[in-house]
């Protein structure tokens, strides 16, 4: 049975790993930390990692980044892996965990999702069999409260594409201001927006005569907390380094 | 039994054409107009419409507008109605096929396939029904070689779901280079290319916790020969006047 | 101001309707009926009808079969419309339901989703255009724990088509185990069931060279509490009788 | 330069490859085998393997089944690789090829296009990472004469999931007839039938609030063709051994 800790427990993303750790056989959470109160939390709370005095061996954290620093400082002296799904740091905090790094276990990915970080995979291995003969574009959906395009994980999966192609390619967001036919390192990108949409992203491969589609829809921000506890489980027993989702899925 | 003269029987959409109505037991081909030479078609070809010799009761056009004057000249002489498929008319050229709608029943239509047609007479109703409170989005895929964005097509749509709402709804083409939340009286327009794609249309409208769709995809172009088919046999009988696929949708 | 009674208001959908009744400015909620206490409602919460003392211009429902009766008595006596959203009447209930719609305004249908009522009349009128030229095929997901299948709606989609196609169409759920073409008449239905998707429908209308697709998505049943409100809305001030989604939708 | 001989030249996919060769700078057509007279060819076309008079460093064949004896034949007496695209060997032909592969390289797969082999790939990677906390579906689309369900496609697919999986799964055709929930080890396989639709298959990994989906539709039967050029290109400097897509893929 896996111990573990829950930085951030009395967020929402907190609850849902608390909640999903119920129900598993081969981990639970035997504490939490958080200076907001966690009256359903069901184990104890502390207000800062100092403060943990149970034993524990993994670490899941939803909090904040201003809480990485107090929180490696804790994983360090008890040599405890941890997983930061926080997302947001700014550089000088990106490489406090790099540093932290060499002595623990340390799990950071862009994107928490299992399914994301596997779409992101199989759209590279699909590159690579291709290649150029086959057109390449990326159509994300959000709700239409988002303020930015494209999505962050868009960017990722064009990055991985054009890294497997082993050429730079261009993202072209626009094409109704041109008269021209579609160039083969193109990468067109759409951002659709709309009612309540979580998040689908869907990357198309278009060949002669033949297309090749692989897409992710997420239904609720959850799918995060279940990359979190996967990403835990998969620490146990690992090295000291640095390990991201694609790490999770070899 | 309907006898039908083919203009433009020589290119690729005439013997579409002529390949639908040999199995159709209500319509026959009872000869064709074209400069080019048409071996296989098994009808008498004339060179202009002015020598046809046989009696007609409907005429399908897929020439080219040069075409039209003459074309219109002989079916106001004879009194037979046309279904115009051609595209690319000029404001004299549309002109002069109103003026003949006047004198004959005249059928002419942006888009000849029965498919976006109806894909657009259902966009209206569901805009009706779902108003504003639900964000409308077309997507559009069409094959590498095009030049144009967008489709023409997803701009009827885009029109008519505008009129259906009632207000100058403005599109939107380019999201990336903007931090700002979706306002309802957008539609956003995707371009999708890639491959061979030969044309798809989705109309999404997207709402709190709901999303419905309408899409129309198309193998080929063999669609516009069935919709120029539909609309000859529609024309029998009707008084003079100009009628398009809307009519034929009621 | 339109005043709404929520009867089973201390239920989940009790609940959403509650809240979007807060976020709109021509309705709100002045009283409920439960015998569950609601203490976060915040509004005077009676045990049966009967004892509602407050004044009510509609009376949305979501509780349950049993209480259908003394809130007929109620509406009646107090000649206040009623819009029915709860499911598995009995047929003496509807019978009830029928004889209360001679005095009052009642709304009762089998799925209150604007959108799942609106792909069914986009649906028909698809079928109408198309014809048995078109093959339909219905394909409906849900969660792995639904236990029936095809889904009620996916049935109601069916039946509509077949009613506007104007013959008995025949419903066809395997074609492993034969070795025949597609007969025209046919309906295919699909079931898929996997993880926990909400709810999804698609109606496809395969012809020569062109697929209609019409589909719609519930992300939660929350859909079905924005259906109700929508019909309590349209109930103000229209005559005794028994509308239901399709008169919304006119 | 590598010259290519055509096996069944004469035949509509003979006539796919030749027209594909002649747009390769690295590969041409110098000969086919066919009873049937090929006068647009443009190239020396034998009646029997055993005539071939000209240099061939590879076969595509594209016949029948009962011209394969002859056809390895000349291949083991001329050291030729072969690329066998013909369906339906029985028993004793497919030991003949698997004999032949002990001398030459040969390649044979049960679908020879890229992008169907790419989706069962990716579709085995998604089972390894995913595993069953996700339920697999199949759906399959194709024309409405169409007389076998599912496609042999699609049972490829399955298998792959399955063998991924590490257990036997059990399909299932039809739910319609039974009330109980989806099981963990099902594979929930739907034929959906209609139109002109040539083939699309869509696998589904639905887990806790995501979905992963892989897909692949095909525009005409020309990727095979595609496909088996591919393949002859891949068996250049290849020792003698059997491959097949799996091969090509790595």
């Amino acid at each position: 049975m896996m111990n573990v800790l829950i930085s951030g427990c009395g967020g929402r993303m907190g609850h849902v790993v608390a909640s999903m750790l119920a129900s598993r056989e081969d981990m639970q959470a035997v504490g939490g930390v958080d200076l907001r109160p966690c009256d359903d939390c069901g184990f104890s709370v502390f207000s800062s990692p100092e403060k943990v005095n149970v034993p524990v061996d993994v670490v899941i954290d939803f909090s904040n980044p201003s809480a990485l620093l107090p929180l490696l400082d804790y994983a360090e002296a008890n040599k405890v892996p941890v997983a930061l799904c926080t997302t947001g740091y700014n550089s000088s905090q990106v490489e406090a965990l790099k540093k932290a790094a060499k002595t623990i276990p340390v799990f950071y990915s862009r994107n928490m999702s299992l399914g994301i970080n596997l779409l992101i995979e199989l759209s590279k291995k699909a590159e690579k069999v291709l290649g150029p003969d086959f057109d390449v574009e990326i159509i994300e959906k959000h709700h239409n409260q988002k303020i930015d395009a494209p999505s962050g994980t868009a960017l990722m999966i064009a990055d991985a594409v054009s890294q497997a192609r082993g050429e730079d390619m261009h993202y072209v967001y626009d094409r109704h201001s041109q008269r021209k036919k579609r160039e083969p390192s193109e990468i067109g990108i759409h951002s659709i927006r709309g009612g309540t949409i979580v998040g689908e992203h869907e990357v198309m491969f278009a060949g002669n005569h033949e297309v090749i589609t692989i897409s992710h829809s997420a239904q609720s921000k959850e799918v995060f907390a279940a990359g979190a506890v996967n990403a835990a489980a998969f620490l146990a027993g690992k090295a000291a380094g640095l390990y991201d989702m694609s790490d999770l899925l070899k």
